[in-house]
């Protein structure tokens, strides 16, 4: 498609270019300091999980059925944390272990022990040559990070409506047994806000793989995270996996980071049995217990998926307008203009823009000059290599509506300059 | 020296035998059910610290110095809590970093950095052949467990009364180049309770290496758990190493487990500012922040060193009458019968007994069968292997002195058992 610049004569850009210099001209001069680069809920959403920090006083009974949390011991979490992670992750509680705050934490503890030491019989991927991965893209950067920083070769999948391109993916894994895992987030996905079909999900839990120690970090981050209308319901990956013999492939995750307390919540791992067994006995050689009172704080506040629910509405109320307000703004400023693409979730932090091909980076340091951070460009890809440099992630939910619209029409007018720009230098 | 059983003549040996078997058979008709074997302060002491939890309460400032701790960010820790963490291992606040919950935990992520990337400029320890370590022993078998997970080769240096044997120590790490690290607990050393001297200190700081990447893992866990009349003084390492340009061997952590609630304290972690520097650019990859409400509420509970030793007074209350029922107890049963030598530490949570040579296992064996748990004999060593039998750790923390009185009355009865039996065996 082209964009409303390319349409124009020579004239007529060369006049929007100057037109739309002068507003950068003037925006720039109004010194802005504004940031939609971290997905993070505004310190007002925080607040809404205040409450819990009354649950547990001096005076309060410091056990969970029986368990004393005061002390060490109880390596695999506390039951009511593990009853509380196995209806999040779809398994049952003993398939749990629930941990300190952070599952990207435990993501890279199970990766680097396999890296270490390998997946039980098989070969270390230490000691193996050109060990890969598959990347969705556009997707989390810390993700890519975790394989990245071990030397693992990070592949890009390019993701669709319905998840990652799935035929690229049954491809590669079917042939290549170099390829050893995959990052999926298969709810809300970062930063594409799409869920996975259930068509996707069954052919993840049972594509053949070359690799028979083939593992996918199914990183359920915004399992519950839902604003639009009616939610999302995402397949359960371990009823397909189990039925095919193949749920020691699945490697699930999730915190409560965005329900209750960012980087202060309790993290879940769920996955089969022999793989709970196998990563508890490795995690326990570097710890003899997670923080307890920590995940009884946050049992008696979510004692249930129902429970989170219901705060997770309250959640809603502050994103809600914060992405009404992206759509808004973007369909006002870009809608027509041919100039943009972009995503329209119902859940999760995240809208996926895409600008004009090669503009991605030149919009973002515009910005920047302009007063507003965004992430940086090619950060949704592996290496921050956007193959196109289109892919820009959104994250609305930390400022204010105000600053946030204030925000966005900043990125508008960057887009439409870059655009112009670009359809000025194509006929130079 | 002989044991009162090898200088009785055969008779005496056959009565006091006899004498015995009947004592153990009694006991082991009462159907005790004792535990000695963990390291963890007992119920009643924990509950010292349930003041903290009325700190963070729904109304309260979520902020340190500017810093909002109820969301992401800050990863080098909280200022105060970087603060205290400085005052605590005794470098600047900007030499250290404070985590989760774990000590072990940062140990084990540092150790294996060094394993999978290598010290900066040099190779991956996995990519080098027989990496050693050295582990003074008796020691602590988690530390022995993160570096024998890793396949490095545990080396045992016998502790002194002044902290490792440090001729042995100089003389390995002066000649053989893949002895990369130590670990040390200085200070009522887990479970000799000797704290090092500082000319041991010195030593350490400031010996040749010929690993130029050697490291040591400097582990003051019990940094102000005093309970002795004067507390002992722990030299300040980084002063000695410093000044002879060695900062970067030292890898300092300690934890507030044993001061707050066990498993659910703060950690620390100090060391030269490259060393800082690098090791939170490692723990970033897997790693957004840690659980900063749990450090501001530590921190507004123990704000300062001299609080925290205050707060250890009232420890001290709880572990000195059991430390000294342990002395009475072992002098009362077993004191000039040759049998045993123990130590008598002024700070801590173990006690270190010594029965003859080939008795540990026996001895652990025979209280199990009474009804009374001990760490497993030969945990104090690497690879659980105790050259000569000898050593058990008793832990008398957690038991009430009451249970703990019982508990050490099954204990020498098994060591005089045992002491008469191998001076039968020597007969036979």
């Amino acid at each position: 498609m082209q964009t409303m610049y390319q349409k124009m004569d020579d004239a007529e850009l060369a006049s929007a270019l100057a037109d739309l210099k002068a507003q950068v001209a003037e925006v720039k001069a109004r010194g802005l300091k504004l940031d939609m680069a971290r997905g993070k809920p505004s310190p007002e959403q925080v607040d809404i999980s205040r409450p819990m920090l009354d649950l547990l006083s001096s005076s309060a009974d410091l056990t969970d059925e029986g368990v004393d949390c005061s002390n060490y011991g109880c390596f695999e979490g506390i039951p009511s944390a593990r009853k509380l992670a196995g209806e999040f992750l779809g398994v049952p509680a003993e398939q749990t272990i629930v941990l300190g705050s952070s599952s990207l934490n435990i993501m890279q503890d199970v990766i680097v022990h396999y890296w270490e030491k390998g997946v039980p019989g098989h070969t270390p991927w230490h000691k193996l040559e050109g060990v890969k991965w598959l990347c969705p893209a556009p997707g989390y950067d810390r993700h890519f990070g975790l394989t990245e920083d071990l030397g693992i070769q990070n592949i890009p999948v390019r993701m669709t409506e319905t998840g990652p391109d799935m035929d690229e993916v049954e491809r590669l894994v079917a042939t290549d047994p170099s390829i050893k895992g995959m990052f999926c987030v298969p709810k809300y996905s970062n930063p594409t806000g799409v869920t996975y079909s259930d068509e996707t999900v069954r052919r993840l839990a049972t594509m053949e793989c070359a690799a028979p120690d083939f593992r996918i970090v199914w990183d359920d981050a915004y399992a519950v995270h839902d604003f639009g209308e009616k939610p999302e319901k995402l397949a359960n990956i371990f009823d397909f996996a189990r039925e095919a013999g193949n749920e020691d492939r699945i490697l699930a995750v999730a915190s409560t980071s965005k329900i209750t307390f960012p980087g202060a919540g309790i993290a879940f791992f769920g996955s089969s049995p022999s793989n709970v067994a196998e990563v508890a006995s490795t995690l326990k050689v570097g710890l003899i217990s997670a923080n307890k009172l920590n995940q009884l704080m946050h049992v008696r506040f979510l004692p249930t998926l129902d429970a989170v629910r219901e705060h997770m509405e309250r959640h809603a109320e502050f994103l809600r307008p914060r992405f009404a307000c992206v759509q808004s703004k973007l369909e006002e400023g870009l809608g027509g203009t041919g100039c943009a693409t972009w995503t329209h979730p119902n859940g999760g932090y995240f809208v996926s823009f895409d600008g004009p091909e090669g503009s991605a980076k030149r919009v973002g340091a515009l910005c920047k000059e302009m007063g507003v951070t965004m992430t940086p460009a090619g950060a949704t890809w592996p290496y921050g290599e956007d193959p196109r440099d289109t892919n820009i992630r959104i994250a609305p939910s930390y400022p204010s509506v105000e600053e946030l619209s204030a925000a966005l029409d900043v990125l508008v007018l960057a887009v439409k300059l870059v655009s112009a720009e670009l359809a000025s230098e194509e006929r130079a």
